[in-house]
Parts: C-alpha cells; structure tokens; sequence
C-alpha cells in the first residue's frame, strides 16, 4: 500500500516537472499544483479583459457570450429581499431552507417530478450541484461521457473532482442530435461511472425526446451508471416541444440525479440558488457530507428564491414568447449571413454557429479590440470551448439569445459587417 | 503512461472495493465514490438530528456546538440588502464587485495590510477560499501540515482537494502553544506544499505572537512551501494582544495565502461572503481560474458585506467587549466544574475543554437525547473531529461563547449537572 502511495506521488510529480520545467525561475517558491494549471479558464469569460478595454473606449458591446439575461428578475422575489426583516443573517440548514425546499418540491410536482424536501438539496448554484455530484459518483480517474459540445464548465468541474469527461460526439450538420445508441456503448469502459446530459441542452439548444431519455436510462440501468441530467433550462422548450425530465422515467431510483438552478428561470444568476435532486438516499447523504463542510447556500437567494418559485403562469409566458422572439431574431439573422450556419434551437436560449473564419477565437478576440461598427461590436464565445476532442469546435461560436431583440438585430449586424472585412475570414 | 493510469484506476478500484464489500445488495446500483465514502460528517452539526429531536420535546437547546453569533448583523449592510433598486440580479464579476473589493482593500490598510483589488478575489465564504487554495497549491497526495487541533472542516475541504493534512499536535497541556520550530521541521517531506494556520485560532483560541510568525514565514521560504493563514477572527483578539498578519511579514510575495471571511466579523454568516488574498500572480490567475468555472460569489451578500465594512469603530468595539464578557463567562463558568478545564482563549470566539468523560462524543449525544435541566439541555461539538491524529481530543469538547451571557449561564449549569450524573463519567 504505501509503495502504491508513492509511485502515485512519483506519477503527479513527473506530471508536475512536465509542465514546470519550462519555467525555471519557479524552482525556487512554491509551486502551483498540476490541477491548477490544467484548469481550463472559462471560455465565455476569458475574453473579457478585450471587452472591457472596448467599453473604456466607448464603445457598445453586445454580450452574446454570456447567459446573463436581461429580463426582470420576478418582482415577489425581489420584494421578499427587500421587506426581510432579519436582524442576524444566520447560516441556514446544509441542505437548504426547508421552507424553500417545500416550495420546490410543489414545483417539480407540477412538472411531474415527485420528490420529497428531503431529496433536494439546495446548492450554491447549479455550479456546485455538478462540483458535488461529481465528486460523490467518481473516483479520480473514472469517467463521465457527456455529449459533446458541453457546457464548457463541466470541463472545469470534471477538473476540480478530478475525473475524466468522455465526449460523445454530436455533430452541428444533424443539429447536434445524439448519435445512435450503439456508439454510446462503445464509449462504456470498466472506469465510466456516470453519463451527464444537460436537457435542453447548453450550448446547442437540442431537446432529448422521452424515447432518447429511456434508452439513456435502460444504458445505465444496464451498465451500472448514475444518470445525471441538467435540467435548468426545462422552462424554455420552443415549437410545442415538451420537456421530460429523467426524474419522470421508472427504475432510476439509485441512477438518475437532476441539477438544478434558479439563475435562468428567474433571470437571477446573482443569487448562486441552484439544487441537487435524487432518489439516492446515499447518494443524499453523501453529498450532504460535502455540503456540511461549506456550511450553508446564501441566504438572501434562498429568500428570493422561495418568493419567484410562487410566480403567477404570466411570469413564466412573459419571459417564454420573449425567448422565442429572440432565438428568431439571432437564428434567423445568424443564417441570413453569407457562410454562416446555426440550426434552430429547440430549447434553453443558446445557439452555436458556424462562422466562415479560420479561428473562432481570434476572431471573437479580433471583433472586440480591431473592429468597430457605428462604434459597437459584439462578445461571442469561442466554439472549441465546448468542445474537449482537440480540434473540434475551432470554427463555431456560442452565442446566447438574453439581450432584447433590437440589441440582437444591432450584434447581427456587427457580426455581418465583421466577417466581410475579417482577415482571417474563409471563402 | 497508459499503464499507470491503469494501475491507478486499479488501486482506486480497490480501495473502493474495500469499502464496499461489506455491502452486497450494492453490487447492482451504481457505487458512491471513495472520496464521498470517506468525507467526514461535521462534528459541528452531525449532532443536528438529536438537537432538532430535543427541540419538539419542548426542550432549550442552548448552541455552543457551532459560530453562529447572535449579534445583529451592522445595520448599514441590512439596509444596503433592504434598499437595493436592482431591477436583475445579476452574476458578479468572478473575483468579486471591484467596488467590494476596494473596500476591503481599505479594510486591510487599516490593519496594516497593503494590497490592491487584484490581490483579493471574493469568494463564496471562506470555506471556498480554502478549498481553492488547496486546489491551487496541492497536487493529490501531496501535504498541508495544520497544527492540531484545527477547524474540523479543514479535514472535509483537504479531503474534496485529495490531498493529505498532516497534523502538527499542540496539546491543551499547554494552552495550544505551537511546539517548537524543529518539531514542524520534521514533518516535512518531499510531498509537503504548505503550512496552514489559523490566527486567532478556531477551535483553540491561540494567537500567534509575531515571533512565531516570522519563523513560520523562514520555514515556508526555507522549503518553498505555500504558508496559508485563515484570520477570519482578526477582529477578536483579548487582553491587549494584538494581532499580526501573515500579510505584514516581508519577503512572503509568492508564499503568503489569507482566507477571509466577513461571516464572524458582521454576524453574517449567511451572506456566505469571504476573501482569498495573495500577492502571488500567478496563484491569483489560477485561482481565478477556478472561480470562473463556479462563475461569480452571491450578489446580496457582497451588498451587504461591502456597506458593513463602512461601520463605525464603536460597532467593532460593542461585539468585541460583548465577546470578552462571553468568554470570561464560559470559560471561568466551564473551569468552575469538577474535572473540566479549558484554557482562557486568546481570541477568537471559541474554546476546547476537556471534560471527565469516557467519551465526549457519546457525551454529547447523551446530553442531547437523555438529559434536561430544568427542560433545557446544551449541544456541543465534540473535539476528536477536530483532530486527524487517531484517539486524540476524545475527551474534548468545541464550545463557541456566540450566545448571551445569561444563556451561556445556563448552559454552563446545564452542563455541570449534566456531568455530575452522566453514567460514563471518569473519576
């Protein structure tokens, strides 16, 4: 056992001196650890030092990189913070206010989920429902397959537990749809421990239908696997889709785990109020070990929170037809530009594009510091960050629909004007 | 290279299946990681369901198990929450609002700590800045030497790092001094990366003095180690001792880590609002890196935490003489016992006793379950979870003096009545 020990030491110190030796006036201060560096900066926010300089020139940037919407956070909400009539702010309950996990579940009841207070827990975040489910169902070195392009943090999230992410390929000629079931399997090994979806899907906008969820279930039933799915943009599913949740199918009591976050429901991203859902009584208990050493989700969101979770059908319709206008708008003017394609989202409010450029990032580098357009321009994010199979991605962007739609049609046209005079643009 | 990873995978493989043989009707469903196996529970609230138990007795259950103070969180900062005209909530920047961030700067050159925004990054509460410390500094299986006792969630956040927290002992013998240089001098290996402290020190209520400090800092720079100094209780420190920072010592740039946190400091601990501060770039930009992945720490509580730092020095000055009469009475109350002794903290707002018990963790469940005075009982934390050394603080208990003097009182009573007929009291 302890030479095991070592030679894993051994194995993290080379891996180490790899990335180190270059750098040799490091050899005398403390090292940052190999995690550290192979920790991915987020690719929706690694341009941002290029966006500010922009705006400190004066110029209008229109944020398409980030699902930062724009709309009103539910006014309840809102209310319920600002009337609170606290005189300490105490650390709430681990798992989260029972009041407010009372509220969720009626919520997920109306959506067909049934789970009790006890099988939600309240998370800073989806952020970290995914950092503590991760941890919870994968050893360092097992894996979770994940259909590629992916929400670029699950990437970094995979790096903080330490765990592989195996893409399963979908491609932006089918509209991201999964490929058959039988090319999921081949991907199985003896260290995959979980498959992850995110339903509808960031970045792609793709839908699963109830038919791919229960061949995603019967896999990990068969294979022994936690299913977990992304379910935080369930209320935006477009075209008469309805949204299945792998909470509604049988026989994944010990499999299925739903992350959840209140962020995009609510135009509310500040709160960090996300939560983690199962069945898994251990796996519950488990991820509570977790959430006790972090002592407790915010409070102030938790208060907000409760509130918006009792907002009248309007709210929801409100912020719906908003959306769709907007994926029309960008999707629309997206493929009304020469060279440029994008399929039309079926859900969530992102959509990726392929641009006729040799880089995606340089490009969204180059939009932001060389180009201007009646002195505005725009902030993509880079395609290849969705992406974790080398090469992939490198000529699509991400672009998210939360701004209003004269801003879009305004961003449209930057990225129209953009790419006619675009140095590195493709024919 | 494949090999070992293999042979990896096998060694995790079979750790797992230590832990799981025991179980047979888990063969079947998909496993909990080992690491979850392996988090500890909180000492500080895995007592919770008996307490809660207590509670629908209709009994008082008096709280010294946790550092949830009563004191009013400062008015300005409720106000801030109350007031705010935010129409979006919306994410924060990932190091924190710079507006924020510059308060605090103007905090710390009051405390004779120069650093700029960029040097501080706000995190979801200390507990995140100590995970991403840990992250950023530590490969898996390398060490951080904390002298013990330490912060019982220390031991949750190296574990979610994976890596090793090697105990330097301070016995109660002699009130938690930190045994000589040469004693941490042999506890480096090879595989050491840091030295964390925390200063005033939760749960013993040491304060380093500045010599201590300063060998501290020539070891660290000695052995290229990351010295990590947690001050979250800077603001109580007793008996006209003063408090110095790791931060005010030269020659520390790249070495010197400070976890904050404004949950102690404003009663807040709710907001979940810390700081991770360095001088050291390039562990700044990593940690950043982490801090883009979980995108941004909770707005309402960077409102708050931001206005509260505005409060005048008689709000400081109220908690703090609140405290030292807290204290005097816990303390004198706890040494007033037959067969109890706890040392008279220097700062922070907590203390171990050592109680005339077989077991204090049996104790403390006893005391929750089958004991009342006067229909009233006390929780504790009990002290083995906050040591890592095997059979070490069994007898102990954590007790936090965060309530008024007249309950500190009673619970104190409590307690003595409580030993005088617990059935496995020791002689």
């Amino acid at each position: 056992m302890n030479e095991r020990f070592v030679f894993i030491l051994q194995f993290f110190k080379s891996v180490g001196n790899v990335c180190f030796s270059a750098d040799a006036n490091l050899k005398y201060m403390p090292q940052i650890s190999t995690k550290g560096r192979i920790m991915p900066p987020s690719p929706i926010r690694k341009l941002a030092p290029f966006a500010e300089q922009a705006k400190s020139q004066g110029v209008k940037v229109y944020h398409l990189n980030i699902g930062q919407p724009d709309l009103p956070t539910p006014f309840a909400g809102m209310e319920a913070v600002r009337n609170n009539r606290l005189s300490v702010v105490e650390y709430s309950h681990s798992m989260g206010n029972e009041s407010l996990r009372r509220k969720l579940s009626e919520y997920y009841r109306g959506k067909g989920i049934h789970v009790d207070t006890n099988q939600i827990m309240i998370t800073n975040g989806g952020s970290e429902a995914i950092s503590m489910t991760m941890m919870a169902c994968l050893n360092h070195y097992e894996d979770v397959i994940v259909p590629e392009p992916f929400y670029a943090n699950y990437y970094g999230f995979s790096t903080v537990a330490g765990v592989g992410l195996k893409p399963l390929k979908s491609v932006i000629e089918q509209n991201f749809a999964l490929p058959p079931v039988e090319e999921l399997e081949t991907l199985i090994t003896p260290a995959t421990r979980a498959i992850m979806i995110c339903n509808p899907n960031n970045p792609t906008g793709y839908l699963y239908s109830r038919a791919e969820l229960e061949k995603l279930a019967e896999i990990a039933v068969k294979h022994d696997l936690f299913l977990i799915s992304d379910e935080v943009y369930r209320e935006f599913c477009y075209d008469g889709n309805r949204h299945y949740s792998i909470m509604q199918i049988d026989g994944l009591e010990k499999h299925a785990v739903l992350i959840d976050s209140m962020s995009k429901r609510f135009s509310a991203c500040g709160i960090r109020i996300g939560a983690l859902v199962t069945r898994n009584r251990e796996l519950m208990d488990t991820t509570l070990k977790f959430a006790q050493a972090r002592l407790s989700p915010p409070s102030f969101g938790q208060i907000l929170a409760e509130a918006a979770l009792g907002s009248p059908p309007e709210y929801y319709e409100g912020v719906y037809n908003e959306y769709i206008e907007r994926r029309n708008t960008l999707v629309n003017g997206l493929n009304s530009i020469p060279g440029v394609y994008s399929p039309m989202p079926k859900g969530a409010f992102y959509t990726m594009a392929r641009l006729p450029v040799d880089d995606a990032e340089k490009f969204a580098q180059w939009i932001l510091s060389d180009f201007r357009h009646e002195r505005q321009t725009v902030m993509l994010a880079p395609g290849s960050g969705f992406y974790s199979t080398p090469g992939l991605g490198k000529d699509e962007v991400r672009l998210a629909y939360v701004i209003n739609k004269t801003d879009i049609e305004r961003a449209v046209e930057c990225l129209r004007r953009a790419l006619e005079i675009y140095p590195g643009r493709k024919k």
